[in-house]
């Protein structure tokens, strides 16, 4: 940012990721492949009626990639010539890694073999100069560009709708990894894009302070994914939402470049930093974010609690957000994602858990968790819910195990997927009841009725979020099966009210249904917007704006 | 808003206020004008060589307004027939009241007969259709059209640029008046833009809530522009900016009408109640409001605090903002405003205030105030602050009575005027010295050395607001006087990495620094917006966007 700010620090770019990664095509590290027991499998028989195991993946070297149209052409060698030929790979498996995202249909597909919507290159600018001249370069060569952090959507935000361009690139910002300033007074920090979350904490842990920023996608999302798809962490109770973290952006669109938050609130305007945020990639690529940061804390506590029911803790987490104290963790399962407790599976069908468990969390100086965990326990335990520490400390350690499991799920012939959304308190247990109610009834009417799990991720004082988890035995067409459900759910997701998305995004999955949901006039500024921007159409085409 | 929320409460509208207003062309209620005591008029003369007192204004009623425009057209007749007859005026004294905002410069013009600028008529609509229809009727007149709330635009946002249009319309927004809904659960109320603060904190805490919006404009804002210009109020560090209450809006637009917010906090695409927010009336009308609102605070206390200096009150402040307890108010006067404390005029010179004095106050459960004022207490203790209760009892008395005293100080020859800006906390310094000398250099080279004071007037985790009261005497010229002193005031202020606004907003005043700020790919986006919504371009033409 081209601001007087002191700059404290800053460090070189960080070592490159080795690139290309490993040929696994699960998520994240194969070593932490999750292995069921047989506990699980006999339920999944007898719960689900899983009896096939499901498709896996062909070592991802074997999958056919189309031709590269980007092969032994004019724009390959311009592209080539401005960032240098080694940071341009065409190869398969480098396609195929930058291949669409994480969603179960995404995994689905490759486990199919399927690798059609392949890009035709994958690109690695290391600059910002660099990023704003490539874009100016592919709307010179009608090239459509789909910027890649993490990989890790799940709402089909890196599955641009290319086909009437002359290629499509994936622009990777994993090169775009320093950390450019901090300003200690100020508590900000300037970052690039191409951090993941974990390499971003490493470098500000290092100077004595954190974003605070702990999805369950943690290991593998980019600061620049959380920024454009809006992302929200577990601990959005206590350090707000990545959005609310961010002070000022950087962005190269193909019409040059804009920079927006030069100071940390103002009437000055619209706040066009929102244009930006939750853009995902279609109206350019931000190369640089400030954001605020606070002290890494001294402290962490997770205290599981268990209610009798999913109202009476709702009740709580309500009580709790809008008095306060406000806990950093807020989150509740409903009776059955209790029961079932994915996040543990050695102690699933183990009967341990009963209620509703929610995971009330406090990171802070250790004066300041003491004195919030002391009213807090307080309070709930007026309101009649049980402590349950180990539970917290169980819900921590596997906080990040979630997709892991989904493989394995997969693996032996499940369908599982999630799905999530947000309303108003007063709105929360009728959204609830209709989109349990509609995924039950879509799947059971497929002859696969699932089980459906759901718990409160994020609170607010005005609505909370309804994070849904859903399993069920594939069926014969398992891409289908899930589309007539996701389909059903979205349907009651809107007609009653909620939202399409809280944190995933709308990518090119919830294009129909955010429609519906801003109005034809939202959508007309949205375009007018990206026409102004990128008059040739090339950022994400077809992400996000109908 | 067409959501599925349980309206609890609803109310018709209100009687509506007396209109015409009154024939007094200052601030407010003239029962309440300033009178300067002789101590004070003496240090006019003494301290800035005030000799000649300043034009006072004519009676409404003898200032010379320009025929109107929309006399015995068919596009009046189209809008009385539109909305009644009743409700569309073009006397002059309505005209007038409606010429402008409260700026000094908007003063002065008004002392000098000059209404030059007044509307052809003033239309009040009175329910969203009607502001629907009318904008679409305006539209194909070519009749430019101000949204007009309270009228306390201090940056020309009330004077569109419309000499090109066939009429220009205020269309004043006090008619639409209700509390629509209110969710108890959710904490959300639903009420109609014409409500002016203390009408809307009225209704609410009558049913137990309050807004918590307090700003020096609070007895005439109204909540529409408080959204359009996003307001900032005293109490934002416990409350925060009006901007970040707005939970939905419904606008009308000439292309017709727009929902926003159907959830309280979403990955839903970019956030676009943001391009509304702010948006001064240059897209549409903000016909409804959905805002977070909070108890009704059992405890109020206001403490005063006096610091060595600037510096060690800054420092406090930053500290208390960032690590917590947050006060609900949290403001600081440098040493000239502490020595001169405008806000007591009784108290002007009598040489009791010392140092600098900072206002650090407490609102909510008894509890709460009483546990956060200690923990304060204690911390400001340490850094060697003393306590000053009377200070803090005594501002709390005069937080609204600003406005009323520079009416009288322009009487009696003195040129008085506000500006304020934001920037991070390590840049606080060099910024608040940037535009102290600018402006001490410009008004001196004038002939006319000026006094200039300023406080911290809003707090935030990165940063900072800086809200400046200059005073000198009034030249031969003083609108060209001030607009050379705020010329220089601006370019530092941009030159220096401010905000060329906190929270007045851009206006006609503020445009060019504005472009230089956000610079023309920003704008570029904000016109494609406009083109989109308004492209006959008649919402308050030449606000904010240049």
């Amino acid at each position: 940012m081209t601001d007087p700010l002191p700059r404290r620090h800053s460090t070189p770019p960080r070592p490159e990721r080795r690139y290309p990664d490993q040929l696994y095509s699960g998520w994240g590290d194969p070593a932490q492949a999750v292995q069921l027991p047989p506990a699980i499998l006999d339920l999944l028989a007898k719960g689900l009626g899983v009896k096939t195991p499901g498709h896996t993946a062909p070592a991802l070297q074997d999958i056919p990639v189309p031709e590269s149209r980007l092969n032994q052409t004019a724009a390959r060698t311009r592209i080539e010539q401005l960032i240098g030929a080694e940071h341009v790979t065409t190869t398969p498996v480098a396609r195929i890694r930058h291949l669409r995202g994480k969603s179960t249909p995404d995994l689905l597909k490759l486990r199919d073999g399927d690798a059609t919507d392949a890009p035709d290159a994958v690109v690695l600018p290391g600059t910002h100069g660099e990023v704003q001249q490539l874009l100016e370069l592919c709307s010179e060569e009608r090239i459509a560009v789909t910027p890649f952090g993490g990989g890790t959507s799940v709402v089909g935000g890196l599955t641009p709708q290319a086909a009437q361009f002359a290629a499509a690139i994936a622009l990777d910002v994993r090169r775009l990894n320093a950390l450019r300033a901090l300003d200690d007074e100020s508590r900000t920090a300037t970052l690039e894009p191409g951090l993941r979350c974990p390499e971003a904490e490493e470098l500000l842990n290092a100077r004595g302070y954190t974003i605070g920023h702990f999805p369950q996608s943690y290991e593998y999302l980019t600061l620049g994914g959380a920024a454009a798809a809006r992302s929200s962490g577990q601990a959005s109770a206590g350090y707000g939402r990545f959005d609310e973290r961010v002070v000022a952006i950087k962005v190269a669109t193909p019409r040059g470049t804009i920079e927006l938050g030069r100071a940390p609130k103002s009437a000055a305007g619209p706040d066009l930093r929102q244009l930006f945020l939750g853009s995902e990639g279609a109206f350019g690529v931000i190369t640089e974010l400030m954001l605020e940061v606070k002290p890494v804390p001294a402290a962490r506590v997770y205290d599981g609690w268990r209610f009798e029911s999913f109202a009476a803790g709702a009740e709580a987490l309500r009580a709790l957000i809008q008095d306060g104290p406000v806990p950093t963790v807020l989150r509740l399962s409903d009776e059955a994602e209790t029961a079932l407790n994915l996040a543990r599976p050695s102690e699933i069908g183990a009967g341990t858990a009963r209620g509703c468990l929610a995971i009330v969390g406090y990171e802070g100086t250790a004066e300041n968790v003491a004195e919030r965990r002391e009213r807090v326990t307080e309070i709930l335990n007026d309101v009649g819910a049980r402590l349950d520490a180990a539970a917290g400390q169980g819900w921590s350690e596997g906080r990040y195990r979630g997709p892991y499991l989904r493989d394995a799920l997969l693996d032996a012939g499940a369908l599982v997927e999630t799905l999530e959304t947000v309303t108003f308190w007063s709105n929360l247990r009728p959204l609830y009841d209709a989109v349990g109610d509609a995924l039950r009834q879509s799947l059971t009417e497929q002859g696969t009725p699932p089980v459906v799990l759901c718990h409160i991720s994020h609170v607010y004082p005005s609505g909370a979020s309804l994070y849904f988890t859903v399993a069920a035995a594939q069926a014969n067409d398992p891409l289908g099966q899930w589309a007539t459900a996701k389909r059903a759910a979205s349907d009651a997701i809107v007609n009653m009210g909620g939202s399409i998305t809280h944190h995933h995004g709308i990518g090119i999955d919830h294009r129909e249904h955010y429609a519906q949901q801003v109005g034809p006039l939202a959508i007309g500024a949205l375009r007018a917007v990206k026409a102004e921007l990128d008059p040739a159409g090339i950022m994400n085409p077809g992400v996000l704006i109908p």
